[in-house]
């Protein structure tokens, strides 16, 4: 899939694919991207190509804007049976849906907005100001101690599920300053040798998940009762058992679309 | 400096902070944070403690919502003279008073919004949303290819100024994927093995900078002249020589505060 944003400036190129044969829209279904059986996608004829998602080949591919995304616990489990290679469309589709529809006014004065560059930006007639999707980075972390991992519990999850301790990056913050006031407010520990290991964009709104491993200089936890019901430290053997047999094990892993469960499982094996 | 977030939640508690002794506000000047000639952040007295940006030992810290933030061009010449360690604080207060100072409505209903949790969100009464202040992520990167790396030129580029490429992260994608879309826009190469190197705030407007390195699988460039005024390869000695003498180098290296200096001095020091 080629997003062909170089596209996105000029109105008569997205109104002329929109007009293409092979020209597809995403199907909304209960404020979420449609998915077929197979695991890819839904699509129909275009009607309000209103976002232009970018071509996939030759073909152009839009989505109208929904009315509101509101079906993000549906969201998670409809994404079991998403296809791997098809998540970031997903993502793209969502984020940027969702974004106009609670986007429609002028944060810098107040008027209506309208759409412009195939979907990628809202402009203001009365004021001028150009408004663009948001992508909200986020710092998502395993701090390691004495082979032991950390993982917390946040109220709403599902039953016996722990997964990586998360937060949103500050104004003034970089990612590695970030994951060490993360963890030291959500657990009350210090650490060092903040490390990168992966990304993943996390459509609930609009994220950027940015996943990375610490070290703890310390195994004593004081919990932030207000973010985590629980937080504990997992060794080597109760991860793998817990990935194992999700049910049986020691703890219910995050989802296997879930970049939690992905550092996890370099975590092992490391 | 301590963000001191958990305290932000409680109106009581930022107030009280603000008439403690030792409470200070940051100065603006021309709309940006004024630095003093020792390179610190200079404050005032405490008149309105809008933005709390966090504790300084015992010390709190506020900053007023600038009327405007204008002064990027200047902002550019001043952070030469910021001290290192205050360059995280400078990056909060401006970014967080920018954003205020553009977002003073609601962009899901329109009306006007109130500030709350000591600045960092704001809130509609109208309609109930809650708006955070925005981080949006930018790669930048260096793209190496037989011993030499790959600088871009922007038209407002100060002269002989050669710099990384760099781009905003989109809905749907991971930081990797960015970095190949947009070395393969702006400069028409493909990539591979692209590397996290390190991260920088960057208050112009509010942009989390993400530093990272990728192996061009070929030299050839098709440079997008929309984005670039030009674009090249520098080999280890050009780059070498422009760090050591930048007026009479190759090209004029990225200032000592910029995340694409640091690319290029860790690119020479591996």
């Amino acid at each position: 899939m080629d997003r062909a944003d170089a596209l996105r400036a000029d109105p008569h190129a997205i109104a002329r694919l929109a007009g293409q044969a092979g020209a597809r829209q995403l199907v909304w279904e209960d404020g979420l991207p449609a998915i077929a059986e197979d695991g890819s996608l839904l699509w129909q004829d275009v009607s309000a190509p209103e976002l232009f998602l970018g071509l996939d080949g030759d073909e152009p591919r839009f989505a109208a804007i929904p009315e509101s995304v509101e079906g993000y616990r549906a969201a998670y489990g409809t994404m079991a049976n998403l296809a791997d290679e098809q998540a970031p469309l997903f993502a793209a589709a969502l984020s940027l849906g969702g974004w106009h529809s609670r986007h429609r006014f002028c944060a810098s004065c107040g008027r209506e907005t309208e759409i412009v560059r195939g979907g990628w930006s809202r402009s203001c007639a009365a004021c001028g100001a150009e408004h663009y999707p948001r992508v909200d980075p986020v710092v998502i972390m395993l701090a390691e101690h004495d082979g032991s991992v950390l993982l917390g519990r946040q109220p709403h999850y599902p039953e016996r599920r722990y997964s990586a301790l998360a937060g949103f990056v500050e104004a003034g913050e970089t990612i590695e300053a970030a994951v060490a006031r993360e963890l030291h407010e959500e657990a009350g520990i210090r650490v060092t040798n903040v490390n990168y290991l992966a990304s993943q964009p996390w459509p609930f709104p609009s994220s950027l998940m940015i996943g990375c491993r610490a070290e703890a200089l310390q195994s004593e936890l004081t919990i932030d009762t207000a973010e985590l019901e629980d937080a504990r430290w997992f060794t080597r053997d109760e991860v793998a058992a817990s990935i194992a047999d999700p049910d049986g094990g020691p703890f219910q892993p995050p989802p296997r679309f879930a970049i939690a469960r992905t550092l996890l499982e370099r975590w092992l094996a490391a």
